[in-house]
């Protein structure tokens, strides 16, 4: 029998806030009523904010970030483009394989689980060939908890000369860490309702560049129910070209205002401040983490290394069953060597308290040579300095 | 300012039964728990007392119906694969031409808008072309209100001795009205969520023949996001692929236990009565429907054909601000010419009578010459006496 | 088995609105936090505003209206006072009923039940004995669909010179029709939340002038959970001296705010709009109103008389069973011999036409000799002539 | 601006279940309604299950646990009857108050806070003056976290030869810990909705013995809102005196449901397991429980003695704004020195560890010098042997 709250620390679906639950219990309506148009193109053109897009468009689908993928690649590249892609986690991996399956040309790198993309090798690859059509980036790699460097991948292609689409994999980075669509020359941003938006999966999200319009205009393979112009064309008038899913179109109406509210810039500060209370505290375990080196860190998701005699899918288990708590296992190459702590979206200090804490049971239970409450203490000392410095505050408190 | 509920009479979305409402209210959760799979399978079993289906498999996308007809043609079909489609008002003619655009060789039967498939028409052209590798066909036409005779295609392909597979677009009519994908030899068989099923969009629900699984088995184009393939394994262990809308899937499992507590035969014969019902008020107010003989009447949904000076896009309108009542409005060729009123999902005989009364409201505003009322009464005397009758009773109760 | 929605036609409770539903839909809360205060000082000044107080105050007790009734009398009376009364219905008659079980020495008028209260009665009573120490007035009768002249109780109490303490109960009136506590000089007004309101029953709502304060504070007879004095001082200072239902008040803000935004004279014009309708509707069945003349015509509940071949216990058991629709039955005295049809919160046009509709059917199966749709079509031609008048334009709409 | 889950650990209104939300979230219904008494019935025989009632009765009123202690004075008692009671908290100082209010002769023994009912005193007394009509005990003073023996009460009056009424303030303890109203010979237990039963505030929850009801027909006293007479006679046939809170009443039968099904010795010895974890917690950061001995130690919530420079109230005032938290303040005497932790309801062990690492922050925060962690590394050793154990199992799990 479940007892009490699950305790949610996967990376994705994260928790929704309250507002925005509250938001998506809503009766049918018709997504035809002369008046729908208003809801739609405000959040359509909120949804720029977020992608930090100043041109270009924000596109909504039925589906998961995998949908997002897909529409990106079948909407602005045809069968046999060159592209150039790295694997370096499940997720990078699982784009790729896409990629081929839909009939690309995939020029990829693999690279060791625990680091990101390979700027300088992209650079010298962009070089070599002129003939790469798009660049991709996984932003932030969810298996391996790894963050990538978006912006010098632009900058490494500018370098290069090369005028190739570059997309990006930001399904668990965009909404909740920096990112800057305009700014980095991102073509194709693909995210997901279920993590930064803090809403149900159901809404593929994928910001296009006008470049990126433009390169599907020009495209010649037929889509039909990704299609980028019949979305653009019912979408221009505040329509969709089928029945869109109007609660979530409802929750993420709540969901913009929220994080339009604390600011992107402070939404970002947040997970910053969060990753490394978490990173602290698997520090005092004394595990490694999954991201071999500070530039991989990724504020969104830790995937921690386990002693070797540690089973992750075990771990796992146990926490789920006797501590209602989800973490993440580990996925494809790193299944049963790491678990995953997500913390992004709606979430606080004291939340990562409790993932921190729970994991603790986890781990010795798992025969961890962890010190209790080791995690906790560390996170604690990092999280009240941090809120102190925040509101200019010393953390003791006299009154 | 909007005050009172909306009375929503659109052919889908349709309204959500309070009790699948609430199992929709549910906080996220890990869909790689390790008891999500005793929730996954149950309801991919329940599914198939839907479909009518003892062999095959129902298949569950993100998505709209357009995403089921996308899944079942790129799964099922080839570029270049010759299809037996017919053409009868607005979503037979997207479906035809989303078949031309993803590469098929369409030989499509123009109808005329308010009859359904031409089952001899089909006959015949399968006796001349065995080349014909699917057959499609619009159980019911959202848009003029017409139902066609799915056994009967089934039939005739049989008579022909084509061994061609069976689309059929049950979008408005799977979970409503009879439908027997076993029986009737449907291989492919689209559904959505908003319609029958009571949720909101944002599942594409799709029966899959045993002989359609092997179809796409054979097929060589590469899909991704649709591919049955990675469907039915992850579907085998009670996965999916990539993160599923766990809300609407809480919904499903209310709406089919709703659906099969009450019994797919008496859901249909509550359409066949409610359908029957809101016909008699139309035939009471001395308009047509635009289905032209009692054969092609849909019990989901009702098209009427308006006076020559009505404009139906105007009266929609006006019945959506001055009365807070959506209809449908005529699509494609019929548009300003016909109004809908849907009467499928959670409705019940008084929801019918209100559809008529404020339809009556709205065609007297646009200059119809009804008698007001006069729909209304008729519908009360049929209803009156078919639950009687569906009691063993007299209408008139002394106590 | 229970299909499609249930038609809500009871005089109370009565529809919440979706946006309050939603409001309500909230996790726990500390009731006494911080900021607990900012939350409940902003509903308790907006609540005077839909009571139309300048001065004094409004308490919300957990309870119904009955609870109202028993704090406004044993916090201002004590055992032996004499009061003045009228009793014309059930709810007139359980008030009277209480004022004696709590030792009030009542003077109490009976009135055939259809008419209200008695105001010239009132003034020579009051003429004749100056020791009567409160007057008591139901607004809204709701037993008998009778509204009574508050205002001209007080003209008749001011001629009187009485210094009496007035009581309305206003609990089926008050967020609906006119009503202004102060300008008609009303110590004690008695309101539920779920009625006007819009919300479940749950909280008893309590307008209380400054001289009902004060003759609280004199007052030596001791209460506790109903004591103004405990309520007083919790309140100033943003809280409940015990635990308050917090989903209530979170409604209750969701509540205020419609009826603020729509406006009270426009919710007072709406109630009489849609009470002149039904009323149409009934006069065109031929039958009566419980009421027995115009001036006692209440736009919040319609009673109706039936014929005396029919039983109205069975009539609204029907309509329950067989359409799903809930009417209010006949109480005390007119048990049997009426059915009521409310009209009262978030209702609008159709749902009027939908109460008349039902209300047909189940007239048509107890055997009244009714014409079908006569009803309907009666409110129909007022409804399309007053919301065309409201809007400026004419009912017939030519595009 | 608030971000995240606010973490809830006052000791009511406590964290409600998802189920029991869902369950709450119902569109208003007709209360006369001909199958409502199904409904209620089945849920007043339920609650019986969780008082431990073979005969007497469960009443719910609107209300809150105050409004259920003023229902069992004023109903079985009269104005001028002698009633033992005790004072050791800020709650029995407040029924002890009301008592007064009410008229009674209270002889009430103060008892330092921090221990409970001094049952020797009791029965001291009770020998010495046979006139005491009443014995009254708060089983689980909130404000000190101190638990009394209900039992031990009892046999004290029957050691005394007493055949007073006994009257139980179990609001925090029925629903959570072991309370058994029929073998304790408890005559009137009052609780309230929000805090065992897991549901908002507004519902006054009251356990009747036979007994206690044949008080209540010989008391002369009259009452109304409250009256047992009217409720009773109402709920014999199904329904309630006036319109009760239906969706509370909902949630009640969710509540009920889940209570049920775990049972309730495993919800007494859930909350035990969860209570001593705490304690561990407190024990270890090296601060004193307000409660005295292991005797008085509550199992739903903890009060912590706080060192002398520490402010309990900026405490959690800080708690609530730097970390979401809301823990209970000091009430009464203890204002400022303590802070509580409740641990009722819906609570898992990975709860109690949230909010012993919030508190942790709060403390250290607040100048006490706790060992940072120290306190949830005491509750993680004893839940993962606690856990371990009552599956049979080791902590440590090598798979």
């Amino acid at each position: 029998m479940k007892i009490g709250t699950t305790h949610l620390f996967v990376p994705g679906p994260t928790v929704v806030p309250e507002v925005v639950r509250r938001a998506m219990n809503v009766p049918m309506e018709d997504h035809r009523a002369p008046d729908f148009p208003d809801f739609v193109l405000e959040i359509l053109s909120d949804l720029r904010c977020v992608f930090r897009l100043r041109t270009g468009r924000v596109l909504l689908y039925p589906g998961s970030g995998t949908a997002a993928w897909e529409a990106s690649i079948t909407n602005c590249l045809e069968r046999g483009d060159r592209v150039l892609m790295s694997r370096f986690g499940h997720f990078s991996h699982l784009w790729a394989d896409m990629a081929r399956r839909l009939g690309l040309d995939v020029v990829c790198h693999d690279v060791p689980w625990g680091e990101g993309v390979p700027v300088e090798t992209y650079e010298r690859e962009l070089r070599a060939d002129p003939s790469i059509k798009a660049v991709f980036v996984t932003h932030n790699e969810t298996s391996t908890g790894v963050a990538s460097d978006v912006r010098a991948v632009r900058r490494a292609m500018d370098a290069a000369g090369s005028d190739a689409l570059l997309f990006v994999d930001g399904v668990s980075s965009i909404g909740s860490v920096d990112f800057r669509q305009e700014d980095w020359g991102v073509d194709l941003a693909v995210a997901g309702s279920q993590k930064g938006f803090m809403l149900p999966a159901g809404l593929a999200i994928l910001g296009v560049s006008e470049r990126a319009v433009e390169a599907a205009e020009r495209t010649a393979t037929e889509r039909c129910f990704f299609s980028f112009r019949d979305m653009i064309t019912a979408n221009d008038v505040g329509y969709f070209p089928y029945t869109p899913p109007t609660p979530l179109l409802h929750g993420l109406r709540a969901s913009l205002d929220r994080l339009l509210d604390e600011g992107m810039d402070d939404v970002a500060a947040r997970h910053r401040r969060l990753g490394h209370g978490v990173r602290q505290g698997v520090q005092a375990w004394g595990l490694d983490l999954c991201a071999t080196a500070p530039r991989w860190h990724s504020d969104t998701v830790t995937a921690v290394r386990l002693p070797t005699d540690v089973d992750g899918a075990a771990l796992c288990r146990n926490a789920y069953h006797r501590y209602r708590t989800s973490f993440g296992g580990g996925l494809g190459k790193v299944a049963g060597k790491v678990f995953r702590i997500g913390h992004l979206g709606d979430v606080n200090e004291v939340s990562c308290l409790t993932a921190l804490a729970a994991a603790e049971m986890a781990l010795l239970d798992a025969g961890a040579a962890i010190d209790p409450g080791a995690g906790v203490a560390a996170a604690q000392q990092y999280f009240r300095q941090a809120l102190a410095d925040e509101k200019g505050g010393e953390p003791v408190i006299r009154t």
